[in-house]
This record gives structure tokens, C-alpha cells and sequence, in this order.
């Protein structure tokens, strides 16, 4: 019963094969080689779109580099008090933009509140140097509450950014998760929804690690500084091919959406299981693989002796996650062990 | 025929399959699983001493890495004029001290000339606000002319440095290559040298991607600014169990040795076909696995013609690198195709 | 009627005398003079303890060095979500300090809520790398509602804030009208009470531009990497007997805090006449020389028209700024102004 | 006889005489008043041209300021080996850049080799990642070793920096000398040699302090981030009319130039006195109001021994400047002290 983290599991055989094939003969170092091309072409395909792409093998990396092509030292990255970029990178962010602010947004179940948003963007005065002015919007889809974003929840949010000529970001560590969640494709939840830049996560729903950063529409013409910065960053490393590998067999025949079924639906399950037996009450909508829970003090104790693994969180909730990885025992070992409560 | 660089060679099989044995069960993340332990360890047993260390997929994150804890955003890091930190890494000691000087040394065959770092050192003012002073000596085994320093020419120059209160890094790319090279142990051309930090690569020598930054003596102290500027950089990903298994396995019985063993002694054959059929004359001994040649046209078109793959350097000369993966048949190939000119 | 802000006024007869005295000879530049000599000693005196300075012609320059030599950039800046090296400096203190955090904290006028405090150190986990943990703590006193903190209610801060290891920082821009609002000595309202770096403005109370930063105890150790950024910042300029000349003088005869004392007095008188004539609703305690105020909409239009000068504030509120230079005319001014309303 | 520098020197009578005019009454702040106006009005007279302009009170700030809106973080600075911003500033280049590298050309008496120019040039790989390109060039005229730039001379580098798309910086803590000395217009040694932006000094030249960051022609779009970072630099003072009002004098009836000429006249006279009597061998032409001379003992016996003060250059090479403020009675002495070797 290892319900710590999605990054604890392993990687998923297909793509592991795919590492593995592609460790054969000579190729082209820095990204130029044919798994790299190839793992362009799948995203372009997925997304429905042409598309730059820049793979790391980080999810920090990925969040950092997208910010520093999108928001300049003097400006600020809109962010919700409790995104990742802002809480759980080490100030990356700050670093790759050479010290741009990240300001924070507030709202329900990490999505950002679209008046907090509009109170925010109508603080800017134009032309004034001793204020830092919005640049950059990001947003985290599915959200550190484990909540998605639908498009018109994005729309909302990224229309407001836009009238104040900021620019886009999505944090998607847990992209396909939202994806599944919602029913809406890629290029709903993307471009479509006014994002410039994705950071587009693999590792967590079964890759070794490899995230994508995906520049749309007129993003795109930022590749060449996000190449330099990469390189700068230490994020291009001479052997891409086995980055470039591990995405597209993530992407070929709908393998990602796959995995980010089964954890959703894993995560459903055990969700039913910690809420019907009474053991536990929901902190945040479960859209994804993620459930952030407040556990009485009889639950803590039987979970903790059962051996259970799992994140304690801020005010007393606690987060299970479920990954690809996570099997139907899991969940009946779960059942088992508050079921016995009962009794 | 490809001689491009060892960084278009594959993994090593045995590398690669301690990766697929790697990819099993559910580990800890950010570096606290068994393999990046296992890795600690041998890496302390091969270098005979403690250690503290931290894994990166990228050797120019290595370096800049390790330059970040040993030099100031105040201070300057003395290098050679060809050192890869300066001339291949855009920038990226910079980025990651935070705006430290890199000033540049020169000497024959990428070897620092101990006139230049004594007349160097001797131009700092002590006490002076105004002049960047010269914080850290960076060295690289092999040298960017593919030359190996002997445990006493490095001593040459650590000892100076220390005088001055230097710390001391060194850029081992191709550490392993020089180590077969000089047939000095790892201890001797390191902590025994007077190296503080070392960039250990293993990438060029049969990885898919790791090199581990390697603390020695007093500077094991660094370990958790190392660790904050890693995360901070992008360079703590959640799965690190792939790379540990990686340098555990690249360190396992001696295979690290074996495989820069084979590629030197091939490069050396490498050489003796390029010098010996007048082909070309060497620009720099060839000490490990690279060789630096001045071609004639006539060589240079035969080359072309037959496809072989090979890297143009400044003034003329070219570069061939062996690899491990590099074949009697390519070396076959290169002296059918050079032989042909004098029938 | 202008009293828009303090930054508006000129210098102080006697401190622009002193520096045309210092107008004569040759002089050792770049802070080695003696005026700034005598700055240091008198700066000394008036804090009754030894320091180390370093003199500077911008205030945002002083808190941006400040925080820069006591915080990494790996760490957090804790401060009032209100304070000026939030909201006023362009991004300085992330700029200075490469890339480190600000996190803020509420509180009621300006002052830090002790509990905020509190809330935030407890969240810090040590060893944690993912996180940003606070490095140090930011006061502002005069605070950015124009509120003066006791040296009972800094002392209640900044224990909690070296509990937790961190250093402290005040912003003392307008340090002077602190001192003559509550009657502490600048001992107390410093060192005494957990300072260990201040920003000591002169400009804002009759200098040409003059900031002082003062480093107390062990913080005294830091001059030396102090003087580094300052003259990597650009804020060493050869002639800086002028800022020392400016220095010396503004503290000379208790100088500076007869300026304050009037500053003081008659913001007021100011506020007596805003509120006793019914026009104005303070929003803040009018502790120093600023006054936050809540004006009716015909009061406004009145002000207006009569050309006065104030800045409107967030919340409907507006700042009212007596300088050293605000005269009694000014008040009666303002008196005949709104007192006609009743009329 | 204090030849030691002209930064030792006092301001000029009318400078300061402008500074106390500029003390009445209250004037807008951060460089919006009637001085900061003035000053740059002057300034595109005397530059025959449209200008945009910033003020700072530190060379050391104009020079790297306004670099870091010609050069990106990724990018690199060409210099001369000597120039001020390589040896003399602590990094600050590096600092407000965000990490560009300058990168060093040699060249007699402190003037750029063309021929290494082009080689630098010619060694950028158009659309590398790894190699730092060449963004900008950054003259000084006075160069470091007090020579000359003829508008011709600068032409040369310009135009080959411009093929490059290089933007051209230059350094003119010295310029009003080097107008001085050549003869040249202000217009002809900037805009019409091809510099974008100019470090236009005043402060070794009669100002208490105080420098102009001017830009020319498309570079003047660039006056927006100049001043965001000018602030974020801390090099926004508020009460910016003190500045305004020196530069205003500086450039009023050509006090500038006047100043200027005497302090070359000077120079030349001293460099006679110092050759005339043997006592010396010029290292350089005397360009401006700096003499490089190499002094035998038995001069530099006498000189100490009569308490000239001057400063050690490098290469046994001492450096004589005059100022301004140079009396004949200074050079009269000189002549005397050396003149009695003879006896």
C-alpha cells in the first residue's frame, strides 16, 4: 500500500522497452537524433497543432525553462499560493528568470480565483518602474488539490491574462491525468484554452523521466532562446535519444491516456473505499490520481500500523496518490485494512 | 567510420540492463533510493576515501555544479583558454554562480602553463573591492586537446592554487580516460592532487546520461548547498534510481576501465593509421581516446568521399574520438581508406 | 500645498553646506575619505555600539545590498506583504540577492502580525531542499502605513525570527521620524532589539541622497562582501566624500531628528485638521510624518481644486506626506481649505 | 603634486554652484523634474541628435547598465583586455547582465586589433547552442591606457561589429578628453562611428558624480527597460535634480571641454617634463590627461621622496593623471623635482 507519490513508481515496461531499443548504434547528440524528431511529431499530433518542443528530463527544469522564455527579470509569474513552481522548486523559477516575483493568487482547490486574478491585473500601473508588472500567467492543471481545470474554467483565467498582455503557462506535471479527468483533448486543455507554454509531464504517469516543454502559436518562435537557456540550464545532455524514446512510446497508440486512466479510476476507487467506510472526508474534488483527505485519529493509527504509505499535508489532510503502477490489491488491501474497523 | 564523438556512441549493454534491472517496484524519490546509495558507495570505494556526491544526467550541469559551491557570484574561476566550462557550456558557470568571471589561462595541449597561473595569481591585490579575484582553478583530465596531466603536473598547479586559497575542480568528461591513460589510480589524479571537486563523467564512457559530482576532504561540507543548487537547477528528478543504477553499474568490476581501456587503445591504433600512412601529422599526444590531426587535402577529401564522420577543430585541425563502442572494423575501414592513396 | 511626499523636498540648508564644504582638495575616492571617516564615527556614536557602514545614494540600493549579504539565494525574505522591497524596488532585493524569495505576511498597518510569523517558521522542514526556507526577516519603521513599531513589538519579531535562525533586516528609510515618534533611542529601535543590518535613510529627511547601511555585531563580518556588491552593484562611486560629507552633517547636533521631530508634529497638525474638521477618517495610526486617510468625495474635489498635492493610496485611501521642509503655511493652508466646507 | 587620479579631484565651482541652485523648493522625484529635463535636452544638443538618456551618480553603473540592454545573459561582450569593465568592476557586467561573458581582444595602447576583431567574428557558428555568440561590443575612448580613438579608428570596429549584428557600447568615463584630444565632434565619435550606447562621464571631469547612459538612434527604444533596471539597480534615487542639475552645468557654455583641455594641456605639459628631463619613457601616446610611463629607480626615488603620489600600473608602468583641477603649480614642482637630478 504505497500510496506516497506517482514519482515513486516505476517505469512502464513499453517504455522502458523503447529505452532499450534505442540503444543501438551510433547518433546525433544534443536532441538532433531521430527518437527526438520522432517525439516531436507525436506531440504535434496529439496536440493537433504545430508545436517547438524542448524535452528535459526534470519537471522543475521544464516549469523553470518555460517561465524564463515567457516572463522577463523585471516582471512577475502569476501563480496560485500553492503551486508547485512556487512551493516545492527551491526558487527555480526565480533562478532561470534571473529574479523575476512570483505574486500569488488564491482560491478553491488550487484553481486560481478569477477575481483575485482581475484584482491583481488591475493593481498594474502602466509605465511605472518600481512596481513589478504581471508578465506571465501559470497555471497547474491538474492543480496541487488534485483538481482539473476545465477549458471554460481556463478560458476565464487566460482571457483575463490576455487583455493585460501576459502570456501563458501550464504546469502540467499531471497533464494526461487531467485529460482523462475531464474528457477534453489536448488541444482543448491547451492552446485552444489560450496557453503558450506547457510543461508537459511524463514521469509521473510512467516514464523514466522526461517532460516535454511544448511552445504553441507564437511561443513558438522562442525555441531558439529556450535552446540557449537549456543549454545554460545544464538541460541538454549529449545522449537526447533516450529522452526522445521514452516520449513517444508514452504517446504511441494512446499509451499515456491509458495510464492516466487506470490511476484516475484507482484513484476513484480508493477515494469510494476511504469515504464509505466513513474513515475519511474529501478535502478536494478527486478529478485526477490524487486525493487529499482529512483522516480521524482511528484511521491515521490503523493506516500508519497497516504499514501504508502516504503524504501527510498542510491543516491536518493528508494526500494518497495512485499511479499507473497502482494495482487492485492496493485498494482492497485499503478496504481490508478501515473495513476491519467496523467489525 | 564514426569518429564524431564518443557522445554519439550507445549505452553499454550491461549499463543499460542495470537501468531495465532498476525498473522495478516502487522507490524512493529525489535521490534517497537504494541505487543512488549503491552508487555512493562504490564511487567512495574507487576513489578510496569519502565522499559526498550528487548525480546530474548532464555534464555541463556537473561542472557548472560544482563551480557554484566553490566559487562566488564575486569571484573568478581560472580555467585554459579551450576549457569546455568557457568555450562549450553557453554560459552555464555563470548562470549557475551567479555571474563569476571565468579567466582563461594558456599552455600547450589544454595543460595550464604554471608561468600563466603564478603570474595570474600573483596580479590579485588583496583587499581590492575592484578587481574580481581568483577564487577557484579549474582543470580538465583529459584535456580539451585530448592530453592527460600526470598526478605531478596537476600537483604543479593545485599546490599554487592552494597558496593563493584556491579551491580546485576538475573536469572529468573523460576521467576514465585518463586514468587508463596515465595508469595513476582515481585517488592520485583527484583529492590526492589537490582536486576538491571533480566532475565524473560517465556519459562518453558507456552511460546513457550521469555524471556525479564529487566532493572530496573539507568540501564534502558543501553537500547540502550542492543538493539546494541542484534542486534549484533542475537537477533533482524524481526518478534517480535510473541513474544510480547507471554508475553502480558503470563502476562494477572495473568495467569503467575496461571500456575507456578499449577506446584508448583504439584511438591509438587510430593514430598510428593516421600517422603512419602520412595521412596526417598530430596536433597533441594522444594520451586517451581523442586525436587532434592536421589533415592534408588529400586526406581529407578521401575521408569525405568514403563517409567517414569526424569533427573540424580551430586552425585546421580535426578531431577523431574512439569510443567504447568503436570497432577493429573502423579502424580496419580508415586504413583501407587512407592506404588506397599511395597504391 | 505638497505634500505629495518627502522625496519631493530639498535638502536641508545645512546638510547641502556641508557638502560644499567638502568641495575642496584632492580626496582618496571610493569611500577611503575623511568625510565618510567621520560618518562612520558618527553613525558609531549616535548608536552607541561599533559598527561597520557602507554609504549608499538610494535607498532601494541599501535594502537590496542589506538583504543580499544576509540572505542566499536559496533562501526566503520574510517581510510585509505591504513592505517597499516588495512593492516599491522593481524586483531589487531578487535582483541583488540572485534570485532569492520574498514571502509575505500580513499584519495590521504595516506591522508584521507576530502569529503570521510564527505560522510561516513553523512550516519550514528542515533539510527539506524542495522548499525555500526563510533565511531572513524584513522589518520596515516607520512602516509602509506610516505606523512605528515599539522596540517591545520588534523584540517579539525578531526573537521568533533568530529562533529560527534567521538574520534581520530593517528598513529604516524613514528611521529618523521612528526615533522622534516613539522616543526610543536608535540603540533600542535597532541592535537592541535584534537589528542586525539597517537601512538608514537621510534622503526622505532633508539629505541630497544619502543612505547609510549599518551592520551590527556579527553582522559586522559581512563588510567585506558587502563592499564587493556594492561596487559589483555600481554603488561605489569614486567620489563619496559627498555622501559622507552629507552623512556627517545629518547627524550632526541631533540634526536629523530635529527634522523628524518637525516632520512629525506637523503631520499631526495635519491630521488633526483632516479629521476635526470631519473631512477625513484616518486609516492608520499617525505615528511619524505619513498620514493614510479616507477621504469623502468632497473632500477630494476640494483638495483638488485647491491644487493640493497627495497620493492616492490602494482602498480608497490616501497619503498625506509632511516633510522637514513642510511648513505651518501649508497647514493653514489646508485648514483654510477644507474648513470652508462648513461654511 | 597629487597626480593620482582625477576621481581625487573636487567638482568644479560652477558644478556645485548648480547643485545649490537646484535646492529650492519641491521638485518631482525618480528623474521626472525641470534638471533631469534640462540635462537631456543639453545632451542632444551637444550630441546633434535625438537622444534617450539615464542618469547615474557611478560609471561602474552606467557602463554595466548599459550593457544589460544591449547583451542578453546568453550572449557575450567583445572588449579590449584592459577595458574598465573587464578588470575594474567586480564582475558588474556579469552582475546586471544576468551572467553574459566578456570576452577579451588584445590590441596596443588599450585600442581593439581589427584583425582580432574578425578572428573573434569569424569564429561564431551561426545557430550554435553551445558557443557563446558574440551580442555586443563595448569601446573605451580614452581607452585604459589613455590613447585616442579616432572616429576613423572606431569606424573599423564598428562596421565589422555591425556586419556581425553586434550592438556597439562605448566607455566614456574619459570622453570628454578624447574630444578633446582628437578634435572630433561628440556626434562624430559616438552615432556617427556606429555606437548605440554611450557611458557619457562627467564625474573625473568636474562633477561631484554623475554619469549619462545615452542611446542612440533604434537604441533609444530601449529606454523603458533601461529604466526598469536602472531601478531594479537601485540607480533610481529619488531626488534625481542633484544629478540633472551637475550634468546640466557640465555641458552649459562648454565648461565640459574647457575642463577637458586644460586637464590634456596639463598632461601634455607633465609628459614633457617627465621626458624632457630623461626621467622617463612614455608607454603610450598621450591621447587625453593620463600619461603610461616607465620610470627608472632614480625617478621614482625622487618622486616618492618628494610625495608625488601616482599610481603602479602593471608592467613596471606607472600611471600620471590630470584633472581639471591640475595646477601649473603641479607640473612646476614636478619639473623641479626631477629637473635637480641634473645638478
Amino acid at each position: 500500500m504505497n500510496f506516497s507519490s506517482d514519482t515513486s513508481a516505476p517505469a512502464h515496461p513499453l517504455i522502458m522497452e523503447a529505452v532499450a531499443a534505442a540503444n543501438r548504434g551510433m547518433a546525433a547528440s544534443y536532441g538532433a537524433d531521430a527518437w527526438c524528431e520522432a517525439a516531436r511529431a507525436a506531440i504535434a499530433a496529439v496536440f493537433e497543432t504545430d508545436v517547438e518542443v524542448w524535452l528535459t528530463a526534470s519537471g522543475t527544469a521544464a516549469n523553470a525553462l518555460a517561465l524564463s522564455v515567457i516572463c522577463p527579470p523585471t516582471g512577475a509569474v502569476l501563480c496560485h499560493e500553492q503551486a508547485h513552481v512556487e512551493r516545492d522548486e527551491r526558487g527555480a523559477p526565480e533562478f532561470f528568470t534571473g529574479g523575476a516575483k512570483l505574486q500569488l493568487l488564491s482560491g478553491a482547490h488550487g484553481k486560481i480565483d478569477p477575481a483575485a486574478l482581475a484584482g491583481r491585473l488591475a493593481s498594474d500601473r502602466p509605465g511605472s518602474v518600481h512596481q513589478v508588472p504581471a508578465a506571465a500567467l501559470s497555471l497547474s492543471n491538474l492543480t496541487e488539490s488534485g483538481a482539473a481545470y476545465s477549458p471554460a474554467e481556463m478560458r476565464v483565467l487566460t482571457d483575463a491574462a490576455k487583455a493585460g498582455g501576459l502570456l501563458v503557462h501550464l504546469d502540467g506535471a499531471r497533464f494526461a491525468n487531467a485529460v482523462a479527468g475531464t474528457g477534453a483533448s489536448p488541444a482543448e486543455l491547451t492552446w485552444k484554452s489560450g496557453v503558450d507554454v506547457l510543461s508537459f509531464g511524463a514521469t509521473k504517469n510512467g516514464a523514466l523521466g522526461v517532460e516535454a516543454i511544448i511552445l504553441f502559436g507564437e511561443a513558438r518562435q522562442r525555441i531558439g532562446e529556450l535552446r540557449e537557456r537549456a543549454k545554460r540550464g545544464g538541460h541538454m545532455p549529449p545522449k537526447m535519444r533516450y529522452l526522445g524514446a521514452q516520449l513517444t512510446a508514452y504517446l504511441a497508440d494512446g499509451l499515456w491516456l491509458d495510464l492516466a486512466a487506470h490511476a484516475n479510476a484507482t484513484a476513484a476507487k480508493l477515494a469510494e473505499v476511504l469515504v464509505s467506510e466513513g474513515a475519511a472526508q474529501l478535502a478536494a474534488p478527486v478529478d485526477g490520481n490524487e486525493i487529499f483527505a482529512v483522516l480521524p485519529a482511528e484511521t491515521l493509527r490503523r493506516l500508519q500500523q497497516a504499514g501504508a504509505l502516504f503524504a501527510p499535508w498542510e491543516g491536518g489532510v493528508h494526500r494518497f496518490v495512485a499511479s499507473w503502477a497502482t494495482r487492485a490489491e492496493d485498494v482492497d488491501a485499503l478496504r481490508a485494512c478501515l473495513g476491519a474497523r467496523r467489525d
